[in-house]
């Protein structure tokens, strides 16, 4: 069952990348969590395509309604989201409320849907397009496929990612101050060496509130073409990416994304490890070939002695580890980094087959396409980790037995 | 996570009694399977509220969309569904298809949702019905719960148990001709002895085929008050509620619910055994407080020598099993009984207290409900039957490993 | 996966009826509770064969070490437990302690296999033994089974149950003061009127402590030669077991089981509801056929009026819902009743088929076989809720955050 | 619960560092796989520390047993592994045999357990070692913890996953022929350009066949000083290791795992995707900070058009893509890199604190570690990439329906 995290906290989702929308159901949400449609819409907003000239030229509004989950005692501002319908029958959608414990369903429509594109690919002597899944999918499913733009593969799918990220962060805000940012750091051979992790080095031992960190950083982040610390880098990274678009080609890009003020004693050793949850959610979406903790590969050349964080009464000194140790959370800021591969789809012709196994010289006829996902991708990644990390928070406060929690008639 | 059964082939679902709808993600339906929305409009139209003159007065259409894991080369007639929209944007839903493996996502609107019926019930003083949830769930969430109708606790979210077992039905049917059946065998004091267990125990050993043997059934208890083989057991029931309803009471009542057809040896010995999913699956239902197989209860008062049903070359020859033998079926028919207190929801004067615990008479102010909740209950029972035996056929199938299905390229 | 349970708290178990022994693992004990190898110990005596005269003349001692989960900072205490050896190399197991958090495991031999009893059931033309699991099991598995005393099958795969179970209950205990109690309430057509439930209702309204009442009712059943409240009725059922069993049959029982002093506000509505799970688990068990909570099947010919509990501010008056209203406790005691099929294995001749179908008069050649499998299970039934509780107990504090319980380091 | 796989194909385990042992529940493996316990003995001795010079001093046998899950008609041959014993007790464990399809329990003593070098580490004053899990586990369980060795957090723990991954492997050997291998490829900054990948470029178009390859190299392999197939890397690497140890200090280790004639069409898209399996499976061990797909983080500076695969009808021409598209298999080998850190445990004095977060200056007091402990890591590695392809097999499996495959009595 396609469940991203859980089994606490879990998001499930359906919805191919060009039919009628994209379904999500956020489960394990604890009652009296504020929700307001807005918060979620402003973070499937910057998932969006379209929303950067640097990406695919798909246009989609992504407006997400919520269908369930939430109350609260005034129905009318309740019932204020956007109407939905059903043929010529429509009811009013929620707009924000309390959490009731129950999941929250949400819907946002494909409006934009150019199937014709996808000709090219229908049926049994369709083109296979390299680096996606059209082969695999086509002989598992023995031919039973959605081949309009990778179905359920897209990365259209990744609506339902952002809101249970969306609700599992605004939970964790509400009772931690977390706070979930994203930034470039590579692109092709373009590195910077400003990343989120070595800002929040620099600002030991008094950092700001948390959220008046994440504020300023996403709010330098969105005043550059592409969104990261730097702005020197955000040029030359952006004009690689229009030249590379140029070519017909795409490229390579790399991501951090961190957790500030996360809360210490969440996660497991060994199989519910945090670490090993959170390897699988970030470096296990579409077009990741490498995902890392801490200071990642550099660990390998290191010694001991240099790489064992020295510990004080308040806290790690330093953060090879990236906030988790042995799979749980030490309080320290958590600190992930992403490589994702350039975009699957470009206009120079490659060698490929038909579903048939033909062999063709293979070219993109139409389609609309990012040439470097990766810059796209840091909302998604955010949304993962906030979901796992909701899941370990309430699978630790399984543990912590406070009996009146119980209590129900006057004894 | 709110999942019926799983974890191969699974139902999730939300949306609460009063919300803007019910929605249903179906995970695990093999690819190549037709699926007709019309059909499963059809089991749908079976579970509403208003089909009945015996049942609530709620009016609801529930007509059912399915958003994803459809597909067909055929777009115009994939895509013939009733449009979807959000605001005034909207997009066609799947009409028909086969399964394409993905998730299957549906969407059934609530409009008629009479809120202002519920006001009793609100907040810290409001009023607890005695035999509802109201008081647990308002302690359990701190009182962020949605009191209208029960919330997500209301029959209502049985539409996900009936879109599910819609999709798993019509695949059982393709793959063995599996067909599933209910009827109504006691309302109050009322018993017939004309069960679908005992007409098939007199159709040995030439049964018709499944499905005509479920056609002619269905077709003889549509023509009934309730849905029961017993014409005149149906008119003296029928009576019974009527005269219930009208004392402003409730009636309990006792179903058979069955399987014809069934594939043998899913299932699996101890905690996943089919006997255990389906005890929990159908005696968990709103509502039922005993559940039983084969011969059920009867057997306590039995010997061994009696109950054993005796074995020939070409199946068991009778069946007190009830079709599951260590969990595992034995493609004798599957045969269950499942009990329904009388409705709780009633109009006369009860002991009962405000949510603050302070002590009241309570009466029930406005509201819609069944006098007898157990005679519309056969649909979910036939779903929640068809989801768990599709679960443990793939799950069989699993252990039985064909190399051929894992070949790709020419060798 | 063989889960019981879950997914907060469960057990895995493994090992056949006449394997070397059964292995158990019992998952998500919090940290603290506290363990002795003695009380486990205590709980699986009254679960082993040979305990009763009216039982299966098989004798295993079950004695059961415990392999991790535990410490104290008492080495020597911790290490009491019996020495565990492979080949001649041996080690100390854990003799009491708290949990740590981490899986508990268990091991129990089974010394008393006497395996050339099953030969006339070996290979494909192997006898089947109606009521068993051999024919599903062997075609199942095409024919790679452990024909010996049904292999994993077996009721011997319950001491996983009761382990797990006795941590359940420790821990419970520990947190509310639960207990848990069964007794059988019918054996062929004799009944008794005193049940755990009656006496409890007439114990309101000011009942002895939970672990007084439990002590004292376990004491009055122990004294009787089947464990039940009512002696004259203890004296009738074992006659007739014994004259069954003289006959060479066997004959059908119903047990009551109940957790006394639950807490409050755990389970879920709908498909994690506490209903739905326990009717899985108490009505899933070998050779359960029937399955009822509270007023069980007796609600069907009531009307609502009736059969609503009145509600005042010290609780619930009476107990028709057994415990749990929509999936969650609501305090009351919790009360269920399970039917037992009379036990398959008999000396009677029986129709039955070999394993490759061919037609034969059956006769059991030897074998060691309760003629009442019921009057047994009352340990596993208790089990089996409390695991079940245990995972509703946690899964609902999982809902409930207190931010202090993730606090590290000094700010 | 602590689950490796799952949840068709999965492993559960237990036991502590210092425990009296690790207790091993393999769940899913099809019926009719022969299994022998000297294989997998011969896959732990692998794991095993003492194994090599340059590994921890510490000494253990890991003699496993067999105690449930197999089969065969010859019960002497089936019974002839190592007696286990309880006290004076003891009883005959399976030596080999055919799976039944039943759950595979092994157990494993740990008998070389130096406790008395851990009171270091004891109680609330104990020292906490940098780089271990001592803190935050302490702090979770509220100081029920074992703190002998890292309790369950120890490396030993993947005795569980060495034995899950033996069967996952016989299993896959046996129906596809797939040869899983490991070979270190950095240790510090020494590198390789030898790796397992490469050579399998070399091999195209003709391989040998896969058992004949795995055999070659792990001869090859064993012939170094660590495990890698470059004899002087191996050398220089080995020397590297002895004087980090002499320095009392620890080095970081990176390794590549493959799947040498993976099955092809196992996986799936997004959530339940392969590739998010094994990045966690992989990337979640012990240590571990970094994990790789394929090219890895090598796809980062690269063009689209130097990174597509090319794709003939005899495969994929290229593996930059590792042997996973979109999470399924392709039939490519499946490639993987996983990077560690160097080991937390060294002589040198390092800043931390006791439990009670009082500073300290932290000394090592005794103990036995591995100075690298990424170059035993291999046989763990793929173990668990084994286990989690077998789960996405089986799940594969699921969805290819045989309806002879539910065939039981003559039609």
């Amino acid at each position: 069952m396609e469940i991203l995290g859980g089994p606490v906290f879990g998001v499930a989702g359906a919805g191919e990348s060009h039919g009628p929308g994209i379904v999500t159901i956020v489960f394990g949400c604890p009652a009296g969590v504020t929700i307001e449609r807005t918060r979620i819409q402003s973070y499937l907003d910057r998932r969006r395509p379209g929303s950067s000239k640097l990406g695919t030229p798909r246009r989609e509004t992504d407006r997400v309604v919520l269908l369930s989950g939430l109350f609260q005692a005034d129905l009318p501002q309740l019932l204020e989201g956007p109407r939905v319908g059903i043929g010529d029958e429509n009811v009013p959608s929620y707009e924000s409320g309390q959490s009731s414990g129950e999941p929250i369903a949400a819907l946002a429509l494909s409006k934009s849907p150019k199937s014709d594109h996808y000709l090219q690919f229908a049926g049994n002597t369709g083109d296979v397009r390299p680096g996606h899944t059209d082969l695999v999918k086509h002989f598992q499913s023995q031919g039973f496929v959605d081949y309009r733009g990778g179905g359920r593969s897209s990365y259209r799918s990744t609506i339902s990612d952002v809101i249970g990220g969306s609700v599992a962060r605004i939970f964790l805000e509400q009772y931690f101050q977390t706070q979930f940012l994203s930034s470039v750091v590579q692109v092709g051979n373009l590195r910077t060496g400003i990343s989120l992790s070595s800002q929040l080095e620099q600002m030991k031992p008094q950092p700001p509130a948390p959220a008046e960190m994440a504020a300023e950083w996403t709010s330098r982040m969105d005043s550059n073409p592409i969104p990261t610390l730097d702005a020197d880098f955000a040029e030359a990274a952006a004009e690689l990416i229009r030249r590379v678009r140029r070519d017909g080609d795409s490229i390579g890009a790399q991501l951090e994304v961190v957790a500030i003020a996360p809360p210490a004693l969440a996660g497991a050793p060994l199989y519910e490890s945090l670490k090993l949850r959170l390897m699988g959610s970030l470096g296990g979406l579409h077009a990741v070939q490498a995902c890392e903790i801490g200071a990642g590969r550099e660990v390998v050349p290191r010694k001991g002695s240099m790489n064992n964080d020295p510990i004080r009464r308040d806290g790690y000194q330093s953060n090879s580890h990236g906030g988790l140790i042995g799979g749980i959370t030490t309080g320290s800021p958590i600190v992930w980094r992403v490589s994702f591969k350039p975009t699957s789809s470009i206009s120079k012709t490659q060698e490929s087959v038909r579903k048939n196994l033909e062999e063709i010289d293979f070219e993109l006829k139409k389609g609309r396409h990012d040439p470097c996902v990766g810059i796209r991708a840091g909302i998604t990644l955010e949304s993962r980790m906030a979901i796992e990390i909701a899941n370990a928070v309430l699978s630790h406060q399984a543990t912590r037995i406070h009996p009146s929690d119980f209590a129900l008639f006057r004894e």
